[in-house]
């Protein structure tokens, strides 16, 4: 599959999808490796891949989604890995640290160094030498980062997961010694009036105290998901589904429990509403930027060069996400499958800060989600990558896998680490709805993709007995005309197929 | 660069020098994505793709280096890298143990449990997502589970390394409780007399005596090693060096004290030289095989069936390596480099046993050998692949990464943890050998690249102003000759980069 963001330590890596835009050269250069893959333009990139080392030529390829991308093919020394001296300044620093200092005689001390310097070592390692994903800007170092934090944090939970509960929380003291101590009880919900006519100095105050941190939080929470969904009906849903689940468990974790205008106006309409709002605007932007890529020292101006240091930190090319969960079974069953994890994703927040003692204002926290924000992105890119191709061929991709072993793995950690409160049982009405509402996807699932074919299988057989008669009837002295019916038979599967497709 | 060994999900994704072959119909599949890199065999190649999809084609191509590569491009489930079906199973299996399984009380148990349980999840995703290194047979999960083992190998040192000596050695009681004790002393040398006259039952018992399992070890050691290497002269002085090593370092390591037939006749000509012996020969073979890998289910006979089973345990194409060392001052540094390191991680195998009191029988210890034979060669090519590249844009291999930190670090722990051994000085006349041999080996560099080009460089320019008046005293009237001097420069200054690089 083609993966328009995905550059190779600098030099365009783009895979073109074999077919000729008539507006692109579409010439691939990887690593002095020239592949052109249109007969008729070959001599002309030819000529242009000749340029190429002397970096004057205009490459502008056409990526074969969204978007033509225009690369210079600059490879200076900030793209590059720097594998050999990173090992080297590791190794000197290693002979430093370990040779040169004395080593203290506490064994936890050094056991936690030990450990902290592994993790440093595989985070130099990563750096350099992970497999890149599919996103290449600001540097493809920086993914790269991220998708070892990734692991490192992916085997802690793990570690966590094979504790018993108690020495579980007491671990966290060895990240911050304040941790592992009961969190105190909290009142929440309480006054719901939007106008308190008790309070006269200021009958609004309700709506002043919920107007916190949260608030920006929520916004940019959502701005930024929005810019991992790129959907506006799948963040609405993800958005109202969220409600529906912090009513539903407001039994189990009571920091769920809000207004009801808390609810939908402030945390739907408001905060959500406008950070997709202005997600969908971003996305609008990107979808139409042009995707110019020359090297630094090849602008002239100031202001260019300023400008290009700016857009370093917007995507290397764009890929407008089509996600069309009704088009076929398989990718209906993956939308409500990755609904359904990013909602598993979202409540694990709050049921690990609850089972892990860990006070809602925590760096850890924050720091989680800082991780999500940077991991979430390629994780969902790469699941579209996945679905996108037709034949299963293609791996799911190694931040997407991880994402979804971290959310299975945190949410076993909540089930492990508190089963009575995962256990409370819902409300007979909550109970009643969510029924209700599974009940209704299921039906639509099974007309939709089962009935619905079978009706129009059926309207396509009788169409088709209608017609070959016609076809029989017809004299088979052309050779054109030889194998009408066989003809018509692929043009009536290929039909099927396309409307069972749409 | 070309990476002809390498193959991406059991696709061929060689990378073609971009050169039409005339025997090769190159014609490059990946992931469904076609990039014929010959524009004249572009229509037979569209046609050929076609077929592909069919599994009917056939494919030859030309690797770029030693050898034609037949891949019909089959990807069957054996070559599929399984991502999702491995994160269900792993869900599962965390569910089982985690969930459904009583969590013991231990703690230490419990830790010991959760860092295996972090081993395996890190094997779980390394095998199926890691990036794939130059190897793809039998398999390249094979070769990615070899790179997690070395990620894990190498964490471990690191945090061996920061225990104190004490700690250290006592950590290894985690892995096997018998372990931890100090090794007793052992006798070495000893009688050296070939034929024994005082021994009348068997004169010769002296050399029977040294026929233990260690000279097949020797032996099947410098076969792989050879595999790895791939060069006759590389290997013998790799081999020769490390008797004299063995030679100037038995007074620090006593195992190393052995008779001087023993060092000589047994170890360098019987054991190592057999072992390059048999290993030249198989690379002789190995060059000249042909590479053609057909669909086990597309081979018509049993026997077919059987050869291609048996001939997945060969290379998927093969690359000859040509080290030339004296072609240039980096590929000098580099090979001497490279056999250093060699040699480096030969003496850590015997240092390492002494200093973290392992006995030379150990299961460890065999398997750091077994460790060793997986990840060398793969490191080799990756090193060789990084030296053939002349812009030092690639990135030095992931495998040659982590084996050169790995050597470094398992040194480090031997000057940590046994500074008194290491520090024993070299006795006189064994100080003065090493000292000869360096000083000859810089003063060869010195001719060679410096003195050398500076004498063929001052011929060149004396050649060339000799040349100059005989260019001005032709007529100009030629356009073909408009810039003799400018054309004779060129020549001059490629003929010298030739020099020099020959």
């Amino acid at each position: 599959m083609t993966k328009p963001e995905s550059k190779k330590s600098g030099m365009a890596a783009i895979s073109s999808t074999g077919k000729c835009a008539a507006s692109a050269a579409a010439a691939q250069v990887n690593n002095g490796l020239v592949e052109p893959d249109c007969p008729d333009h070959s001599t002309h990139i030819r000529a242009n891949v000749m340029k190429q080392t002397s970096r004057e030529s205009m490459n502008w390829r056409n990526t074969g989604v969204d978007c033509e991308v225009y690369d210079d093919g600059t490879n200076t020394f900030f793209w590059r890995a720097h594998t050999v001296t990173v090992l080297f300044i590791l190794t000197c620093a290693l002979v430093y640290v370990t040779l040169l200092e004395e080593t203290p005689q506490d064994t936890a001390y050094n056991t936690k160094r030990g450990i902290v310097a592994s993790i440093l070592v595989f985070l130099c390692f990563g750096v350099t030498q992970a497999k890149d994903g599919p996103f290449t800007r600001p540097h493809p170092a920086y993914w790269r980062f991220w998708l070892c934090v990734t692991v490192v944090y992916e085997l802690f939970l793990i570690f966590i997961l094979f504790q018993t509960v108690h020495d579980g929380r007491q671990f966290m003291k060895y990240i911050d010694p304040k941790l592992g101590v009961p969190l105190p009880e909290r009142d929440y919900g309480g006054n719901c009036l939007m106008y308190d006519p008790g309070n006269t100095t200021d009958p609004f105050h309700n709506i002043w105290d919920k107007m916190d941190g949260f608030v920006p939080a929520h916004f940019l929470g959502w701005y930024i998901k929005t810019l991992m969904i790129r959907d506006w009906w799948m963040c609405m849903i993800i958005s109202v589904m969220f409600e529906f689940l912090e009513y539903s468990l407001e039994h189990q974790l009571p920091n769920f429990s809000e207004c009801w205008w808390d609810h939908w106006i402030m945390d739907v309409l408001l905060c959500n509403g406008l950070g997709i709002y202005c997600g969908m605007k971003t996305l609008g932007w990107l979808s139409m930027k042009p995707y110019q890529w020359q090297g630094l020292w090849n602008i002239p101006t100031y202001k260019g060069k300023i400008k290009r240091i700016a857009f370093q930190f917007t995507p290397y090319s764009w890929v407008k996400f089509e996600w069309k969960p009704a088009s076929n079974l398989r990718r209906w069953l993956a939308v409500l499958g990755i609904i359904f994890m990013f909602l598993l994703a979202e409540l694990n927040t709050f049921y690990l800060k609850c089972v892990l003692w860990m006070p809602p204002e925590h760096y850890l926290v924050l720091l989680r989600l800082v991780f999500f924000v940077n991991v979430g992105g390629v994780a969902m890119r790469e699941i579209y990558d996945f679905m996108d191709d037709p034949k299963f061929h293609k791996k799911l991709g190694q931040q997407a896998w991880l994402v979804a072993a971290i959310t299975v793995t945190e949410f076993l950690i909540v089930v492990k680490y508190d089963p009575n409160t995962i256990m409370l049982p819902l409300p007979f009405f909550i109970t009643q709805c969510w029924f209700l509402g599974i009940l209704l996807i299921f039906t639509w699932t099974l007309w939709r993709f089962f009935i619905r074919d079978i009706t129009l299988r059926y309207k396509e057989t009788r169409r088709r007995n209608q017609e070959v008669p016609t076809d029989r009837e017809r004299p088979l002295g052309n050779g054109n005309t030889a194998t009408p019916s066989g003809r018509s038979k692929l043009n009536g599967s290929s039909e099927t197929v396309r409307l069972r497709k749409s």
